[in-house]
């Protein structure tokens, strides 16, 4: 696990956050601030590791971080909640306290869309409740607006945007949004369109690299993809691997490259805090729980005998934390029948924040290196990767460290 | 899982099984018959799958099956008991009953070694019994004797011998066993050496493919290698990996891929049944305790953080059935604490027998390929493979998935 | 654990099963054969221990078993499918399989209400499926005629009912049944009354001692229990207690004892099998959901922070195995947050078998003792006891020990 | 689980703690300040449960702490230790600092036996080590000494001494220790006494209840309960049941309840911190496994069939958090084989230290009452309790609220 310095010439990013004052954001935003302080290691950082420490990545610790919210509550007081559930400890966020401050004061009121919008509208900006019924074209002109605004405050203009916020309601995609033309029709006439999806085309329309690290539909959409590949911007999703799907992905190929057959793999997610609230509503699930169903049938192949189950259940006491009980049943030599069961209990915001640096760094350097369209090589970082069909973690894996031996010849 | 039909040229293989009448040996028996007879399919096969489906492998279901134990309980009767502990039906044992009698009538007395003779001998043969103190050339002949005999009941005369024998007590090797001369003076001297490696010694100096599937030392002796080499023979090794060290191996590469440290993997392996048993007494323990702990700290790397345990309790009641309950703790970015449990609960014996008979399938086709000494692309099968360094299961797959490959066409 | 032969004097019993072809009802008949051959000892039966042991309690070797069903598999088939997934061995049944085939004969056409009808029809009994239009005194008339033929197959007449067929169901109850001479107008009227409820009446009204150990209505109705006063009769139920719901009620007042506040308790059952077949039918699981968490709510008192779940997952490659994982989140002395988690993986069948025993025996005792109405004191065999509110384990367990001791005297 | 206000009129009660800078006492001691603050509430205290809400026990937010200790690390670091290790937040610790500085400042050097002096004395207060040779009586007078300075800051002087000291290495105890007199000629004599049978004998002589919370010998003693009976002073002990042992004796009586016959249970416990340390040693180890074996040994009866095991192992990364697994296998009717797993992840001290608040507040009662010897009214909360050889925990907490009701009365 060496860690190569980066490279003194690599230039500095700035990193747009969407949904900035979540859990996720405030871990990701922490550690930056606590890794420039020197307070924590890089662990958990794949891109610490060889052979991606060879490339010249951005300095995570330089990350200048800014973004948008829909909601007030600020980060501070997000991470003290955070270190009293023993993520961390209460003492490192009093020590960058006045850091954290400094980011809060540059994240701007966000967009809702009308189905997202909560029934109390208790702790949100309230310029995000009035948005929730502007025209597209308007909301867009905003978001990139502030995009540029953010950009100025980093030397070099180098800035990725990354969507954090709050899986949105699962909603049909019309079969018109393949092209870019046509969606840019629907822009016009002022149709429905998902925030996740305006922030996407925002971002990529104004040259900027974009990632999607929830279910949300965002840059999920042919007329997207068709934008980056025009304006040679590189984009990444979705729905980041962090919790129990990564260990899925990692323990279904056992049973495939073994020849044994899964009869049963039934998946209890129990989650709190925000994530968990929202979760909760069928709507907003819907999503969330067919990516890491489709992520588990990949690798096992469809089979009559197999079935398959993801719960997912709120449970207010565990905040931040979640624990995953999974129980699989399979068919070995004989037909003697077997189990093996897991639980699976850490903090999905301390697992998801290094990917987002990650992602970041990567992104980033992609976007230097001319790279354009959904990067395919960073499928081991999701349950439902652009860009590539492979969902075997370790496959993917490969495929990463194939793509950085390369760039660093 | 396309299965391809066995090409109609491959000749047939004799399988000589070292511990005949065990419980993975009875499985290896049962499951020959029973592909024999359509009354199971290839589950649990790894040669069953692409790409290995399209080399010219022998037909399982075809085997020749005969060898040596030192214990008189019949086949049937050990068949029986798995049967009642749940493995799978009885009705599957009476219905092949007369033809694992048959294999039964050709299994002769096995060897021991004085150490390994259990203090009652209720239940062994005779005849072993009075070989614990045999010359260690006599003992040689003696085997070869007995595979010449079996040799010439199978057409054409391919046989691998497998050694599925109790562990043996784990004992100091002789730094002069590195050379085969110097090894071949301590067997004319009459030196003490461990039963599994004058059977490996035995089979290969005849011409034999040896594959031990055991902890014991077997063929793990330098000059073992250095008579494989030089008679072309092909030999793989050892300590089948069925179970927890599988998982662990399969897991392990997840926490250093995402970069997480492990701070503690403590594993408890619950066992009953003649393996449980054997395993109860330290000296047989070590061995098979050294081998899954090393496969895991290869893995993650040796740290100062890492705190690992393997226990291994006998729990009679447990019958073949192994629970094994693995705890582990991981850091994360922040300094996060998170854990990982499983708890396995398989039959050690059901997901042995059919590497079993993959690995006789895969030694004899190199054998016809004229590859000799330890087979290293054979690594996903073992704990700790000989002509090998790697552990990472996946990785392992990868190398065999390779070979697979580059031999078919 | 003495067990005290029973008094020669006990005269014998006739165990009437509603729903007899099913897995619990095929497990209690093939337990009580398998007594009588002396091929199994009482291990699993409460009432062979002592107190229950010095009560003059009948000879469950000596059961005579008949009753009813509306499905026509035979349940030597039962028995080998149960005996195939592991439960117990094949041999067993094929060792009893005339007994079973005698007991089988005996069973007549059960009944169905319009609503529990399944779509597809097959496999069952053809009368039963003509049976789900009839008026209910009808239904009642073929009951009573069933009974009465039954009751003189055994020496003395002494026979109990006890439904074990597949939850219905759950249908809302008119206030009117709280009273005998409402609910009697109601049946004279024709009105829509559950087949579980139909069945309780008919032997009650006939002297018959009832159990219902399924969640359906059953006797859990004003009206029954006022007629089972005035008829002398005693009755019991409802929903036996066999797993999960029995180890909530153990470990729940352990929390409850050391003022540990329980902050989530999340259970996740899994079950194939017939009843898990019917219970994936959210119409059916409503019931068992609601027993499942009353017991536990019950027992930890209502407050704000605490959040329970129950949830049942038909998972069909189980089969009669039930695996339930629990995750409880508690809270202690200073505000410390801490998990207890188990898994149960059981058969439910082989668990209900020996508790439907003993309650025939005990009913059975307390009917000649003279009690009538809902017998509270069997509270230990019910997730939602009649005639009690103790849902503690050991509080139950506690009264039905005072009571045998006081039989005793 | 309502709350009464402790009577006005209860004197208060002067806590004296051997031990007093441990993990336990720390808890204790910050659990009393944050209760007098109104920081916590009583969750985890017993005593504030009804039935003993009712009777005069003392107020624990008024309790007045001292003690001895070997070590010097100060209860403040000891505290931010574990708040770091997320027993609670270190706010709590930062807020109560000043107070846990005025109890340290109380705390005097401890005594040692030869045998438990670690072979480092880092961090040791160098008067214990240098008391490691003196003489039982001096000890026992400087012990006397402490206690009587102590007394005098508490109005009214009552005192209770609690022993929360690592445990000590089992010993064999010389049979003339079960005579007074013949015990006070071996003190004369200078025999080696362990140091908590030392204090023990200081305390009771002085007329102070005693409590020892720990596996240590302490007052297991014939000639101590010989003592305190003549001097009318109550104790309690030993070795407080607060994890693993109180789940196994919760869920022990189940089986016995329920017939059904436990074939094997195999704890697996994981702990780090100083305990672990401690216990890491087999010398150490062997007391505490034999009382958590015993535990459930009698509760099931001893079986042929019965194999239990108790492993412990020190796991550093762990801190104060234990997490015990077990795995227990049980035979029901029909001879199904069906398991029941747990995995308990708490911390024992949190879990203790409320224990031993309640224990001052019985055993403080029980001396006003004038009750005398070992009080086996509190087995509840002990793995090894002394005057009484119940180890059922629901008979065992039957018996306290029994006591609590008559004495209320």
């Amino acid at each position: 696990m060496t860690e190569i310095a980066d490279a003194a010439a690599t230039p500095p990013v700035g990193l747009f956050l969407i949904g900035a004052r979540g859990s996720v954001s405030t871990c990701v935003t922490l550690g930056v601030l606590a890794l420039r302080s020197g307070r924590i290691d890089r662990t958990g950082l794949v891109t610490a590791r060889a052979p991606f420490a060879a490339l010249p990545l951005a300095d995570p610790g330089a990350f200048h971080i800014g973004g948008l919210d829909v909601r007030t509550r600020p980060m501070r007081e997000t991470a003290l909640d955070l270190g009293r559930l023993g993520l961390f400890s209460t003492e490192l966020v009093t020590a960058e306290a006045a850091a954290l401050d400094a980011v809060d004061a540059r994240v701007g009121a966000g967009h809702f869309d009308q189905p997202d919008v909560p029934s109390r509208a208790d702790g949100f900006e309230r310029e995000s409740v009035s948005k929730a019924g502007m025209a597209p074209r308007e909301r867009i002109a905003a978001v990139q607006a502030a995009l540029a605004k953010f950009r100025k405050e980093v030397a070099g203009g180098r800035i990725v945007v990354v969507n954090l916020a709050s899986t949105e309601v699962a909603r049909p995609v019309p079969d018109e949004w393949k092209s870019l033309a046509a969606f840019e029709r629907a822009l016009d006439a002022g149709a429905t369109i998902p925030a996740s999806t305006l922030y996407a085309y925002a971002a990529i329309a104004a040259g900027i690299p974009y990632v999607n690290f929830t279910p949300s539909l965002g840059a999920k959409v042919g007329a997207i993809e068709e934008l980056a590949r025009a304006r040679r911007v590189p984009h990444a999703g979705c729905d980041g691997k962090t919790g129990e799907t990564l260990v899925k992905t990692v323990l279904g190929p056992m049973f495939r490259d073994r020849n044994l057959r899964v009869l049963a793999w039934e998946g209890f997610n129990m989650l709190g805090g925000g994530d968990g609230a929202t979760l909760e509503d069928p709507a907003h699930k819907a999503g969330k729980v067919a990516n890491k169903d489709e992520a588990l049938r990949k690798l096992l192949g469809e089979t009559q005998e197999l079935h398959t189950h993801v719960g997912i259940e709120y449970v207010p006491s565990l905040g931040d934390w979640k624990t995953a009980m999974d129980f699989i049943q399979f068919r070995g030599f004989l037909g003697t029948r077997m189990t093996l069961q897991f639980t699976w209990s850490a903090s999905d915001s301390a697992l998801a924040a290094p990917l987002v640096i990650d992602l970041v760094r990567l992104v980033d350097f992609a976007h230097r290196r001319g790279e354009a369209g959904a990067l395919g090589h960073l499928a081991a970082f999701f349950k439902s990767p652009l860009g590539s069909n492979e969902t075997d973690f370790y496959r993917q894996n490969q495929l990463l460290e194939e793509y950085a031996r390369a760039a660093a010849r």
